[in-house]
This record gives structure tokens, C-alpha cells and sequence, in this order.
């Protein structure tokens, strides 16, 4: 079941959620293990027909593990509320904290039809498959997803973009700095 | 000769520039020939002692093609400042507006020792040696770039990061949300 406020997105607007360069939660599932990481360096690579998107993942974590062995994987982005989890799940590995997401209070759900944990408290979730690139796996960390489904947290995204002039600053999305840092998205201006 | 404010940044802090995900100005020369366009499909790839940043440029832009010839680019911050700017030189393409920098009202520097024109007025600059990845730049637009020097306006930016919170609105940086509206980078948060 989808959890309250949570809409789907249709593909062709689904880039727009990672239009505005925010901090991804990373999670993916494999034989009964579920995982979540935070990545600053999540991107979109195209829109429509054919959504894409980038994700670097060291060759460290947990969650890239069970990527290469499930091939699919959901970036979300965690809003202000969330940014204690961020820097939690961010920070603990798996390997040396199995605990790590009763931890940071992690609650998952599975969108139905679909069988990728996401993040409870997100505002935005992108499905996808992995696109197999070996060469930029092992060369650059460099994980090319297919958008397979996109939902959003409707009362900061609707009819295909953010809505966050209007947004309470605990659903703004997080951007990193450095260091647990992070920049709160801010006013819109129109160009 | 460098613009007023404008400060080396040592490579393993260039990264942090685009941390946060702010949409960049892709800047190239070949020929005798400078161009400018908009991309908010920029991230960092990698921080030390490699660094390197990923781009995505459609097939259809002069800028791409500078850069297949002379194997160099610039991804540089334009702050809200140049907010008209931005979406000006992303608007128009050198191929149908021949004079779209003087239209725009761009002006370029060359930072000593590179051959690369740089936007004066941006706020933080990364200048780049083309990875050739004839996979990825043709199948996904995707380039990649070693970052070979970097510079900040030391306004905003010091020490290896930003310092956004004392910032002057119009030193902040742009994010593209669609349609030329784009989220200023609002208040720091510590996790």
C-alpha cells in the first residue's frame, strides 16, 4: 500500500524530481536484505521516451552488492524532516552496523506491482533497473538506472513539477554541502 | 586575468562545487570559437585524487561539438544574479542565434595558463579535460570530464566549502526546476 500523500508520477515527469540536484536515499533488496544508503552523486541522464538516471556507488557499500544482484534499485529524496535518517544511513555501513535501519528509524514500504523497499517519509521515489554498464561500474562507480515508476509526495509535487514556494520547510528537499551539511531548497524564481 | 573575488579552490575540493546539485553553464572554445549553453544534468563523479564530473549534452548543441574538437570544457555556477542570463544562453543555440553571448549580455574570461573561456559573474568555475567515452557519449550524451583547476567566488565559498548562510541573495546558486523556474539554495542545515 502506498503510504499517505503518495501519488504516482507518470515517466515523462519523472526527470523533474532530480531536475533540482538533490541528495538521493539509494535502496535496493536481495534474497531477504533490504538496504538504504544516501548518495550525493544521483543524476538525471534523460527524460522521455526512455527516463534514465545516474547514480555513483562505491564499490564498499551494502546497497551496490545487492544492486548487481537484484538489478534494480529506487533513489528517493529525503525531505527536511528526514535528514537525522539521511545522515545516519549515510554514515553506518551494513558490513559494520546490520542494524543500521532499525537504527535511523528507517520504515520501508513496497509500492504495489513492484518489489523495491522505499523510504517512508521521502517526497519523491524513482524506480528503476539497472542498465548493465560493467565498463562504467568498475572504471567509475557509475550505475545507470532505467525509471521503471515514479511516485511524489503530492502536496510538494503535482501535475509534473515542485510545488515547494508553498511547501512547509520540513518537505524541502535536502541538498549536500559537506559534512553532514546540507542546503534546504529555497525560494523559486522564475527566469 | 582573474575577476574580482574569484580564488583558486584546490582540486580535492572542486567536488564540493557541484555537491549540491546546482544547475551549471557549460563553456567551450575551438576554432576561435566560444560558446555558452545551460545543462542541469551535471554531478560530480569522483573527488580524489581524481576528480572528475559527468555532463549530459544533446547531440544537437554547438557546444558539444567545441568540445569533441578541442577536448576541454568548463562547468561553471551562474547565482541567482544571472538568473536571466541562465536561461538566455540555455534558450537559444548558437546555431540559430549566431550572436546568442552578446545577446545575452555574456562576458568571458580566460583564467592564466588555460585555454578555456569562463562566464564572469558565476560563483564557483571547474574546468575539465574530456574522457573520451564514445560508448557513452553516444549512446547517452554522457561526458565525462577530469577536472584540471578549479576556482570560487570566496564570497560564497572558502576553506573547501560554501558558506551560503551569509550569502547575499544574489550570490546564491540556481537549480532548474522546468520551464526556466529555477529553487535558490536556501538556509543550511547540520545533520
Amino acid at each position: 500500500m502506498l503510504p499517505e500523500h503518495c501519488a504516482p508520477v507518470p515517466l515523462e515527469h519523472a526527470y523533474r524530481l532530480m531536475n533540482h540536484g538533490p541528495t538521493v536515499l539509494v535502496s535496493a533488496t536481495h534474497g531477504g536484505c533490504d538496504n538504504v544508503m544516501a548518495a550525493a552523486w544521483a543524476c538525471v541522464l534523460d527524460f522521455a521516451p526512455d527516463p534514465k538516471v545516474t547514480v555513483v556507488l562505491d564499490k564498499a557499500t551494502r546497497t551496490r552488492e545487492l544492486i548487481e544482484a537484484s538489478g534494480r534499485f529506487a533513489l528517493q529524496l529525503p525531505p527536511r524532516a528526514l535528514l537525522r535518517l539521511t545522515v545516519g544511513v549515510g554514515t553506518d555501513s551494513a558490513r559494520s552496523v546490520p542494524d543500521k535501519l532499525q537504527r535511523h528509524g528507517v520504515r520501508l514500504f513496497c509500492p504495489p506491482g513492484y518489489d523495491v523497499p522505499l523510504v517512508q517519509g521521502c517526497v519523491g521515489w524513482i524506480l528503476c533497473e539497472r542498465i548493465p554498464e560493467p565498463h562504467n561500474e568498475q572504471t567509475y562507480d557509475l550505475f545507470i538506472g532505467r525509471v521503471r515508476a515514479a511516485w511524489a509526495d503530492e502536496r510538494v509535487f503535482r501535475q509534473g513539477r515542485w510545488h515547494l514556494d508553498t511547501a512547509p520547510d520540513e518537505l524541502r528537499t535536502l541538498h549536500h554541502v559537506a559534512g553532514g551539511a546540507f542546503i534546504v531548497a529555497g525560494p523559486v524564481v522564475q527566469g
